[in-house]
Protein backbone atom coordinates (compact mmCIF):
# COMPACT_ATOMS: atom_id res chain seq x y z
CA UNK A 1 0.00 0.00 0.00
CA UNK A 2 1.70 3.52 -1.42
CA UNK A 3 1.84 6.18 1.08
CA UNK A 4 -1.05 8.12 -1.08
CA UNK A 5 -3.15 5.40 -0.31
CA UNK A 6 -2.31 5.00 3.10
CA UNK A 7 -3.31 8.83 3.41
CA UNK A 8 -6.53 8.32 1.84
CA UNK A 9 -7.72 5.35 4.38
CA UNK A 10 -6.39 7.42 7.32
CA UNK A 11 -8.93 10.11 6.94
CA UNK A 12 -10.82 11.02 9.60
CA UNK A 13 -12.87 14.54 10.08
CA UNK A 14 -11.43 17.17 12.68
CA UNK A 15 -13.30 19.66 14.64
CA UNK A 16 -10.68 21.27 17.09
CA UNK A 17 -8.02 23.67 15.34
CA UNK A 18 -5.31 25.83 17.12
CA UNK A 19 -6.07 29.39 16.34
CA UNK A 20 -3.65 29.73 13.55
CA UNK A 21 -4.95 30.64 10.37
CA UNK A 22 -3.98 29.50 6.90
CA UNK A 23 -1.58 31.64 4.71
CA UNK A 24 -2.69 32.76 1.31
CA UNK A 25 0.21 30.49 -0.15
CA UNK A 26 -1.42 27.60 1.46
CA UNK A 27 -5.02 28.54 -0.06
CA UNK A 28 -3.57 29.05 -3.17
CA UNK A 29 -2.35 25.37 -2.93
CA UNK A 30 -5.57 23.89 -1.83
CA UNK A 31 -7.63 25.77 -4.60
CA UNK A 32 -5.23 24.53 -7.06
CA UNK A 33 -5.04 21.35 -6.07
CA UNK A 34 -9.27 21.40 -6.22
CA UNK A 35 -9.46 22.64 -9.57
CA UNK A 36 -6.94 19.76 -10.59
CA UNK A 37 -10.11 17.68 -10.48
CA UNK A 38 -12.02 16.29 -13.48
CA UNK A 39 -14.94 18.74 -14.39
CA UNK A 40 -17.95 18.05 -16.81
CA UNK A 41 -16.90 18.63 -20.62
CA UNK A 42 -14.71 21.59 -18.81
CA UNK A 43 -17.81 23.47 -17.96
CA UNK A 44 -16.33 24.07 -14.32
CA UNK A 45 -19.73 24.91 -12.11
CA UNK A 46 -18.41 25.93 -9.24
CA UNK A 47 -16.19 28.41 -7.32
CA UNK A 48 -14.69 28.64 -3.80
CA UNK A 49 -15.56 30.93 -1.25
CA UNK A 50 -13.22 31.76 1.67
CA UNK A 51 -14.73 33.26 4.44
CA UNK A 52 -12.60 35.27 7.21
CA UNK A 53 -15.08 38.05 7.70
CA UNK A 54 -16.06 37.58 11.65
CA UNK A 55 -19.13 38.37 11.57
CA UNK A 56 -19.62 36.05 8.11
CA UNK A 57 -18.30 33.35 10.10
CA UNK A 58 -20.51 33.91 13.12
CA UNK A 59 -24.02 34.04 10.68
CA UNK A 60 -22.64 31.12 8.98
CA UNK A 61 -21.90 29.14 12.18
CA UNK A 62 -25.21 30.24 13.15
CA UNK A 63 -26.89 28.22 10.32
CA UNK A 64 -24.80 25.12 11.20
CA UNK A 65 -25.21 25.34 14.56
CA UNK A 66 -21.54 23.55 14.69
CA UNK A 67 -18.47 25.68 17.07
CA UNK A 68 -15.84 25.02 14.55
CA UNK A 69 -17.80 26.90 11.38
CA UNK A 70 -16.42 29.88 13.65
CA UNK A 71 -13.41 28.51 14.94
CA UNK A 72 -10.91 27.07 12.81
CA UNK A 73 -7.94 27.68 10.50
CA UNK A 74 -10.01 28.83 7.46
CA UNK A 75 -13.49 28.00 6.44
CA UNK A 76 -14.26 27.31 2.50
CA UNK A 77 -17.59 26.63 0.97
CA UNK A 78 -18.20 25.47 -2.19
CA UNK A 79 -20.72 27.01 -4.24
CA UNK A 80 -22.50 25.16 -7.44
CA UNK A 81 -22.25 27.80 -9.81
CA UNK A 82 -23.39 28.83 -13.44
CA UNK A 83 -23.65 32.25 -13.02
CA UNK A 84 -20.69 33.15 -14.46
CA UNK A 85 -21.99 30.75 -17.56
CA UNK A 86 -24.91 32.87 -17.53
CA UNK A 87 -23.35 36.16 -17.89
CA UNK A 88 -21.04 35.32 -20.85
CA UNK A 89 -24.20 33.79 -22.90
CA UNK A 90 -26.08 37.19 -22.32
CA UNK A 91 -23.85 38.83 -24.87
CA UNK A 92 -25.01 35.81 -27.23
CA UNK A 93 -27.66 34.58 -28.09
CA UNK A 94 -27.42 31.00 -26.24
CA UNK A 95 -30.06 29.98 -24.31
CA UNK A 96 -28.28 28.09 -21.56
CA UNK A 97 -31.24 27.47 -19.00
CA UNK A 98 -29.83 25.20 -15.75
CA UNK A 99 -33.33 24.35 -14.61
CA UNK A 100 -32.79 20.82 -15.71
CA UNK A 101 -32.00 17.57 -12.96
CA UNK A 102 -29.00 17.51 -15.34
CA UNK A 103 -27.67 20.81 -14.84
CA UNK A 104 -28.13 20.53 -11.04
CA UNK A 105 -25.87 16.84 -11.16
CA UNK A 106 -23.57 18.45 -12.93
CA UNK A 107 -22.86 21.32 -10.92
CA UNK A 108 -22.69 19.06 -7.71
CA UNK A 109 -20.36 16.67 -9.00
CA UNK A 110 -18.35 19.21 -10.35
CA UNK A 111 -17.63 20.97 -6.95
CA UNK A 112 -17.82 17.45 -4.73
CA UNK A 113 -15.06 16.29 -6.87
CA UNK A 114 -12.87 19.51 -6.33
CA UNK A 115 -13.70 19.62 -2.57
CA UNK A 116 -12.16 15.76 -2.28
CA UNK A 117 -9.03 16.83 -3.92
CA UNK A 118 -9.17 20.06 -1.42
CA UNK A 119 -9.75 17.78 1.07
CA UNK A 120 -6.75 15.54 0.16
CA UNK A 121 -4.47 17.88 0.17
CA UNK A 122 -5.22 19.15 3.04
CA UNK A 123 -4.19 16.18 4.82
CA UNK A 124 -1.29 15.32 2.88
CA UNK A 125 -0.30 18.86 4.20
CA UNK A 126 -0.90 18.00 7.83
CA UNK A 127 -4.02 19.83 8.09
CA UNK A 128 -7.43 18.36 9.41
CA UNK A 129 -10.82 19.44 7.42
CA UNK A 130 -14.49 18.48 8.09
CA UNK A 131 -17.18 19.33 5.74
CA UNK A 132 -19.94 21.51 6.81
CA UNK A 133 -23.32 20.10 5.25
CA UNK A 134 -25.35 21.92 7.28
CA UNK A 135 -24.60 24.90 6.13
CA UNK A 136 -27.78 23.52 3.71
CA UNK A 137 -29.54 23.75 6.75
CA UNK A 138 -30.49 27.54 5.34
CA UNK A 139 -29.40 27.74 1.32
CA UNK A 140 -31.51 30.84 1.26
CA UNK A 141 -29.58 32.69 4.01
CA UNK A 142 -26.20 31.28 3.58
CA UNK A 143 -26.53 32.55 -0.51
CA UNK A 144 -27.55 35.96 1.42
CA UNK A 145 -24.10 36.05 3.52
CA UNK A 146 -21.98 35.11 1.13
CA UNK A 147 -23.51 37.30 -1.58
CA UNK A 148 -24.63 34.56 -3.98
CA UNK A 149 -26.60 35.39 -6.96
CA UNK A 150 -28.72 33.41 -8.82
CA UNK A 151 -27.32 30.34 -10.69
CA UNK A 152 -25.31 29.79 -7.73
CA UNK A 153 -26.02 27.89 -4.59
CA UNK A 154 -23.59 26.89 -1.65
CA UNK A 155 -23.18 23.01 -1.26
CA UNK A 156 -21.51 22.69 1.39
CA UNK A 157 -18.60 24.19 3.51
CA UNK A 158 -15.61 22.83 4.33
CA UNK A 159 -13.88 24.02 7.66
CA UNK A 160 -9.83 23.26 7.58
CA UNK A 161 -7.10 23.74 9.70
CA UNK A 162 -4.24 23.16 12.40
CA UNK A 163 -5.85 20.00 14.49
CA UNK A 164 -5.40 19.62 18.09
CA UNK A 165 -7.34 16.23 17.89
CA UNK A 166 -6.49 13.02 16.51
CA UNK A 167 -10.31 12.59 15.47
CA UNK A 168 -11.18 8.88 14.74
CA UNK A 169 -12.75 6.76 11.79
CA UNK A 170 -16.02 5.16 11.64
CA UNK A 171 -15.83 1.96 10.01
CA UNK A 172 -17.72 1.95 6.67
CA UNK A 173 -19.94 -0.84 5.23
CA UNK A 174 -18.22 -3.75 3.99
CA UNK A 175 -17.13 -4.19 0.74
CA UNK A 176 -19.50 -7.17 0.10
CA UNK A 177 -22.35 -4.84 0.53
CA UNK A 178 -21.14 -2.12 -1.53
CA UNK A 179 -19.61 -3.46 -3.95
CA UNK A 180 -21.79 -5.28 -6.31
CA UNK A 181 -20.15 -7.36 -10.06
CA UNK A 182 -22.04 -7.18 -12.69
CA UNK A 183 -25.64 -7.03 -11.33
CA UNK A 184 -26.56 -4.94 -8.33
CA UNK A 185 -27.41 -7.11 -5.47
CA UNK A 186 -30.31 -7.07 -3.44
CA UNK A 187 -31.16 -6.78 0.27
CA UNK A 188 -30.77 -10.65 0.60
CA UNK A 189 -27.77 -11.20 -0.73
CA UNK A 190 -26.14 -8.54 1.41
CA UNK A 191 -28.20 -8.20 4.68
CA UNK A 192 -26.22 -11.03 6.73
CA UNK A 193 -23.31 -8.59 5.92
CA UNK A 194 -24.76 -5.12 7.20
CA UNK A 195 -26.43 -7.40 9.79
CA UNK A 196 -22.48 -8.30 11.22
CA UNK A 197 -21.71 -5.11 10.62
CA UNK A 198 -24.18 -3.32 12.24
CA UNK A 199 -22.87 -5.36 15.33
CA UNK A 200 -19.49 -3.82 14.76
CA UNK A 201 -20.39 -0.08 15.12
CA UNK A 202 -22.37 -1.36 17.90
CA UNK A 203 -20.00 -2.46 20.01
CA UNK A 204 -17.46 0.65 18.89
CA UNK A 205 -20.06 3.11 20.36
CA UNK A 206 -20.31 1.16 23.17
CA UNK A 207 -16.72 0.71 23.53
CA UNK A 208 -16.26 4.24 23.13
CA UNK A 209 -19.12 5.73 25.32
CA UNK A 210 -18.74 2.66 28.30
CA UNK A 211 -22.09 1.47 27.26
CA UNK A 212 -24.45 4.37 27.39
CA UNK A 213 -24.34 4.39 23.73
CA UNK A 214 -24.64 1.15 21.84
CA UNK A 215 -26.40 2.36 18.36
CA UNK A 216 -26.50 0.18 14.95
CA UNK A 217 -25.69 1.75 11.75
CA UNK A 218 -28.83 0.99 9.97
CA UNK A 219 -30.81 2.62 13.00
CA UNK A 220 -28.82 5.61 13.02
CA UNK A 221 -29.04 6.02 9.48
CA UNK A 222 -32.64 5.19 9.07
CA UNK A 223 -33.59 7.69 12.06
CA UNK A 224 -31.87 10.79 10.12
CA UNK A 225 -33.66 10.05 6.78
CA UNK A 226 -36.44 10.27 8.96
CA UNK A 227 -35.96 13.11 9.85
CA UNK A 228 -37.60 15.47 6.99
CA UNK A 229 -35.41 18.52 7.09
CA UNK A 230 -34.30 20.81 4.38
CA UNK A 231 -37.22 20.93 2.79
CA UNK A 232 -36.53 24.73 1.69
CA UNK A 233 -33.73 23.59 -0.55
CA UNK A 234 -36.15 22.63 -3.19
CA UNK A 235 -37.50 25.86 -2.97
CA UNK A 236 -34.69 28.00 -2.82
CA UNK A 237 -33.18 26.20 -5.70
CA UNK A 238 -36.43 26.91 -8.02
CA UNK A 239 -35.79 30.75 -6.82
CA UNK A 240 -32.32 30.34 -8.01
CA UNK A 241 -33.47 28.79 -11.24
CA UNK A 242 -32.45 24.96 -10.93
CA UNK A 243 -34.87 22.17 -11.26
CA UNK A 244 -37.80 23.89 -13.22
CA UNK A 245 -40.80 26.05 -12.14
CA UNK B 1 4.74 21.25 -2.89
CA UNK B 2 4.43 17.70 -1.02
CA UNK B 3 3.97 14.59 -3.65
CA UNK B 4 0.67 13.93 -3.14
CA UNK B 5 -0.31 17.60 -4.11
CA UNK B 6 2.04 17.33 -7.31
CA UNK B 7 0.12 13.93 -7.58
CA UNK B 8 -3.46 15.84 -7.56
CA UNK B 9 -2.28 18.93 -9.88
CA UNK B 10 -0.73 16.07 -12.39
CA UNK B 11 -4.07 14.57 -13.30
CA UNK B 12 -5.26 14.11 -16.90
CA UNK B 13 -8.26 12.07 -18.08
CA UNK B 14 -7.00 9.49 -19.74
CA UNK B 15 -9.00 7.04 -22.37
CA UNK B 16 -6.43 4.68 -23.58
CA UNK B 17 -5.29 1.56 -22.00
CA UNK B 18 -3.64 -1.72 -22.09
CA UNK B 19 -5.54 -5.16 -22.20
CA UNK B 20 -4.36 -5.79 -18.73
CA UNK B 21 -7.29 -6.09 -16.12
CA UNK B 22 -7.45 -5.09 -12.91
CA UNK B 23 -6.44 -7.33 -10.12
CA UNK B 24 -8.85 -8.04 -7.72
CA UNK B 25 -6.80 -7.05 -4.62
CA UNK B 26 -6.56 -3.26 -6.55
CA UNK B 27 -10.40 -3.35 -6.73
CA UNK B 28 -10.29 -3.63 -3.51
CA UNK B 29 -7.40 -0.92 -2.47
CA UNK B 30 -9.79 1.38 -4.56
CA UNK B 31 -12.91 0.66 -3.36
CA UNK B 32 -11.47 0.75 0.09
CA UNK B 33 -10.16 4.18 -0.60
CA UNK B 34 -13.08 5.07 -2.09
CA UNK B 35 -15.31 4.69 1.05
CA UNK B 36 -12.75 6.29 3.33
CA UNK B 37 -13.99 9.64 2.05
CA UNK B 38 -16.49 11.76 3.98
CA UNK B 39 -20.02 10.53 4.12
CA UNK B 40 -22.93 12.84 5.07
CA UNK B 41 -23.94 12.08 8.80
CA UNK B 42 -22.84 8.15 7.99
CA UNK B 43 -25.47 7.70 5.36
CA UNK B 44 -23.13 5.98 2.64
CA UNK B 45 -25.98 7.15 0.25
CA UNK B 46 -23.89 4.93 -2.92
CA UNK B 47 -22.50 1.74 -4.25
CA UNK B 48 -20.47 1.33 -6.56
CA UNK B 49 -20.52 -1.49 -9.22
CA UNK B 50 -18.17 -3.50 -11.25
CA UNK B 51 -18.73 -3.97 -14.94
CA UNK B 52 -16.93 -7.07 -16.48
CA UNK B 53 -19.33 -9.17 -18.60
CA UNK B 54 -18.56 -8.21 -22.15
CA UNK B 55 -22.28 -8.12 -23.13
CA UNK B 56 -22.93 -5.41 -20.39
CA UNK B 57 -19.91 -3.42 -21.27
CA UNK B 58 -20.81 -3.33 -24.62
CA UNK B 59 -23.94 -2.22 -23.73
CA UNK B 60 -23.05 0.96 -22.00
CA UNK B 61 -20.94 1.80 -24.60
CA UNK B 62 -23.07 2.37 -26.68
CA UNK B 63 -25.50 4.46 -23.97
CA UNK B 64 -21.90 6.34 -23.75
CA UNK B 65 -21.09 6.10 -27.35
CA UNK B 66 -17.34 6.24 -26.13
CA UNK B 67 -14.93 3.45 -26.98
CA UNK B 68 -13.24 3.26 -23.38
CA UNK B 69 -16.12 2.23 -21.89
CA UNK B 70 -15.50 -0.82 -23.25
CA UNK B 71 -11.98 -1.18 -23.76
CA UNK B 72 -10.21 -0.65 -20.20
CA UNK B 73 -8.37 -2.28 -16.96
CA UNK B 74 -11.76 -1.71 -15.45
CA UNK B 75 -15.10 -0.20 -15.48
CA UNK B 76 -16.81 1.08 -12.53
CA UNK B 77 -20.16 2.75 -11.97
CA UNK B 78 -20.97 4.60 -9.17
CA UNK B 79 -24.53 4.62 -7.76
CA UNK B 80 -26.10 7.21 -5.95
CA UNK B 81 -28.15 4.37 -3.56
CA UNK B 82 -30.75 4.52 -0.89
CA UNK B 83 -32.57 1.47 -2.11
CA UNK B 84 -30.46 -0.61 1.06
CA UNK B 85 -31.63 1.56 3.38
CA UNK B 86 -35.37 1.82 2.32
CA UNK B 87 -35.09 -1.91 2.84
CA UNK B 88 -33.45 -2.14 6.00
CA UNK B 89 -36.24 0.73 7.02
CA UNK B 90 -39.16 -1.81 5.96
CA UNK B 91 -38.85 -3.37 9.06
CA UNK B 92 -39.31 -0.70 11.40
CA UNK B 93 -41.91 2.07 10.90
CA UNK B 94 -40.29 4.43 9.94
CA UNK B 95 -40.95 6.56 6.71
CA UNK B 96 -37.77 7.39 4.61
CA UNK B 97 -38.98 8.56 1.94
CA UNK B 98 -36.45 10.12 -0.33
CA UNK B 99 -38.33 12.69 -2.73
CA UNK B 100 -36.19 16.03 -1.81
CA UNK B 101 -33.63 17.72 -3.43
CA UNK B 102 -31.53 17.42 -0.22
CA UNK B 103 -31.78 13.71 -0.35
CA UNK B 104 -30.62 13.83 -4.49
CA UNK B 105 -27.88 16.43 -3.06
CA UNK B 106 -26.95 13.92 -0.30
CA UNK B 107 -25.99 10.92 -2.49
CA UNK B 108 -24.48 12.81 -5.42
CA UNK B 109 -21.83 14.46 -3.04
CA UNK B 110 -21.43 10.98 -1.07
CA UNK B 111 -20.81 8.95 -4.56
CA UNK B 112 -18.44 12.29 -5.83
CA UNK B 113 -16.18 12.29 -2.85
CA UNK B 114 -15.49 8.95 -2.72
CA UNK B 115 -15.33 8.51 -6.41
CA UNK B 116 -12.71 11.42 -6.49
CA UNK B 117 -11.00 9.11 -3.79
CA UNK B 118 -10.73 6.54 -5.90
CA UNK B 119 -9.43 8.71 -9.23
CA UNK B 120 -6.56 9.56 -6.63
CA UNK B 121 -5.78 5.95 -5.52
CA UNK B 122 -6.12 4.61 -8.79
CA UNK B 123 -3.54 7.45 -10.32
CA UNK B 124 -1.68 6.64 -7.14
CA UNK B 125 -0.59 3.61 -8.56
CA UNK B 126 0.33 4.49 -12.13
CA UNK B 127 -3.49 4.21 -13.09
CA UNK B 128 -5.09 6.33 -15.38
CA UNK B 129 -8.51 6.83 -14.96
CA UNK B 130 -11.74 9.29 -17.07
CA UNK B 131 -15.04 9.39 -15.30
CA UNK B 132 -17.75 8.69 -17.96
CA UNK B 133 -20.77 11.28 -17.46
CA UNK B 134 -22.37 9.95 -20.29
CA UNK B 135 -24.03 7.15 -18.92
CA UNK B 136 -26.38 9.56 -17.98
CA UNK B 137 -27.75 9.74 -22.24
CA UNK B 138 -29.63 7.00 -20.67
CA UNK B 139 -30.24 6.50 -17.00
CA UNK B 140 -33.32 4.19 -17.50
CA UNK B 141 -31.34 1.56 -19.52
CA UNK B 142 -28.06 2.02 -17.94
CA UNK B 143 -30.19 0.92 -14.51
CA UNK B 144 -31.70 -1.82 -16.40
CA UNK B 145 -28.46 -2.73 -17.84
CA UNK B 146 -27.01 -3.21 -13.94
CA UNK B 147 -30.43 -3.98 -12.61
CA UNK B 148 -30.84 -1.07 -10.21
CA UNK B 149 -33.94 -1.30 -8.00
CA UNK B 150 -35.84 1.86 -7.12
CA UNK B 151 -33.44 4.03 -4.75
CA UNK B 152 -30.68 3.89 -6.91
CA UNK B 153 -29.42 5.25 -10.00
CA UNK B 154 -26.01 5.43 -12.01
CA UNK B 155 -24.37 8.90 -11.70
CA UNK B 156 -21.25 8.20 -13.88
CA UNK B 157 -18.67 5.64 -15.13
CA UNK B 158 -15.17 5.69 -14.28
CA UNK B 159 -12.95 3.73 -16.25
CA UNK B 160 -9.46 3.10 -15.10
CA UNK B 161 -6.70 1.35 -16.55
CA UNK B 162 -2.82 0.76 -17.22
CA UNK B 163 -2.58 3.81 -19.78
CA UNK B 164 -0.86 3.88 -23.33
CA UNK B 165 -1.22 7.82 -23.65
CA UNK B 166 0.14 10.20 -22.10
CA UNK B 167 -2.95 12.49 -22.24
CA UNK B 168 -2.82 16.08 -21.59
CA UNK B 169 -4.38 19.07 -18.97
CA UNK B 170 -6.72 21.95 -20.06
CA UNK B 171 -5.80 24.57 -18.04
CA UNK B 172 -8.57 25.60 -15.00
CA UNK B 173 -10.13 29.21 -14.12
CA UNK B 174 -7.95 31.13 -13.31
CA UNK B 175 -7.70 31.30 -9.21
CA UNK B 176 -8.96 35.16 -9.45
CA UNK B 177 -12.43 34.01 -10.92
CA UNK B 178 -13.00 31.23 -9.24
CA UNK B 179 -11.94 31.96 -5.36
CA UNK B 180 -14.06 34.61 -3.69
CA UNK B 181 -12.93 36.18 -0.45
CA UNK B 182 -16.41 37.08 1.75
CA UNK B 183 -18.61 37.75 -0.82
CA UNK B 184 -19.07 36.42 -4.50
CA UNK B 185 -17.61 38.74 -7.14
CA UNK B 186 -20.54 39.70 -10.07
CA UNK B 187 -19.08 38.88 -13.31
CA UNK B 188 -17.55 42.82 -13.71
CA UNK B 189 -14.84 42.17 -11.00
CA UNK B 190 -13.79 38.72 -13.17
CA UNK B 191 -14.31 39.60 -16.66
CA UNK B 192 -11.25 40.38 -17.44
CA UNK B 193 -9.90 37.42 -15.87
CA UNK B 194 -11.88 35.14 -17.75
CA UNK B 195 -11.13 37.13 -21.34
CA UNK B 196 -7.66 36.56 -20.47
CA UNK B 197 -7.95 32.78 -19.96
CA UNK B 198 -10.42 32.28 -22.70
CA UNK B 199 -7.47 33.56 -24.75
CA UNK B 200 -4.79 30.99 -23.62
CA UNK B 201 -7.34 28.09 -24.09
CA UNK B 202 -7.44 29.14 -27.62
CA UNK B 203 -4.33 29.19 -27.63
CA UNK B 204 -3.95 25.75 -26.86
CA UNK B 205 -6.44 24.87 -29.14
CA UNK B 206 -4.48 26.54 -31.66
CA UNK B 207 -1.22 25.29 -31.12
CA UNK B 208 -2.45 21.56 -30.56
CA UNK B 209 -4.31 21.73 -33.87
CA UNK B 210 -1.80 23.65 -36.16
CA UNK B 211 -4.46 26.45 -36.09
CA UNK B 212 -8.03 23.98 -37.34
CA UNK B 213 -9.16 24.84 -33.45
CA UNK B 214 -9.51 27.80 -31.89
CA UNK B 215 -12.17 27.83 -29.72
CA UNK B 216 -12.43 29.76 -26.19
CA UNK B 217 -13.28 28.39 -22.78
CA UNK B 218 -16.73 30.67 -22.64
CA UNK B 219 -17.86 29.63 -26.46
CA UNK B 220 -17.34 25.92 -25.22
CA UNK B 221 -18.96 25.78 -22.36
CA UNK B 222 -21.92 28.03 -23.84
CA UNK B 223 -22.53 25.75 -26.48
CA UNK B 224 -22.60 22.51 -24.48
CA UNK B 225 -24.86 24.22 -21.76
CA UNK B 226 -27.31 25.32 -24.66
CA UNK B 227 -27.70 21.77 -25.71
CA UNK B 228 -30.68 20.40 -24.47
CA UNK B 229 -29.75 16.83 -23.35
CA UNK B 230 -30.28 14.58 -20.93
CA UNK B 231 -33.75 16.03 -20.38
CA UNK B 232 -35.47 12.23 -19.29
CA UNK B 233 -33.03 12.48 -16.00
CA UNK B 234 -35.82 14.43 -14.54
CA UNK B 235 -38.49 11.99 -15.26
CA UNK B 236 -36.40 8.74 -14.81
CA UNK B 237 -35.04 9.82 -11.23
CA UNK B 238 -38.60 10.46 -10.13
CA UNK B 239 -39.57 7.36 -11.92
CA UNK B 240 -37.18 5.99 -8.86
CA UNK B 241 -38.47 7.87 -6.28
CA UNK B 242 -36.52 11.17 -5.89
CA UNK B 243 -37.34 14.76 -6.77
CA UNK B 244 -41.11 14.31 -5.61
CA UNK B 245 -44.10 13.25 -8.05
Amino acid sequence: MNEVIKLLNHHRSLRKFTDEKLSEETIRTLVGAAQSASTSSYVQAYSIMGVTDPEKKKALREISTQSYVEHNGHLFVFVVDYYRHQELAKKTDADISIDKTENLIVGVVDASLAAQNMAVAAESMGLGICYIGSLRNDVKKASEILGLPDGAFPLFGMVAGYPTEEGSQKERLPFEAVYHENTYQRIDEVEDDIEAYDQRVSDFYSERTEGKRDDKWSGQVINMLSKKQRLDVDEVLKEKGFLGQ
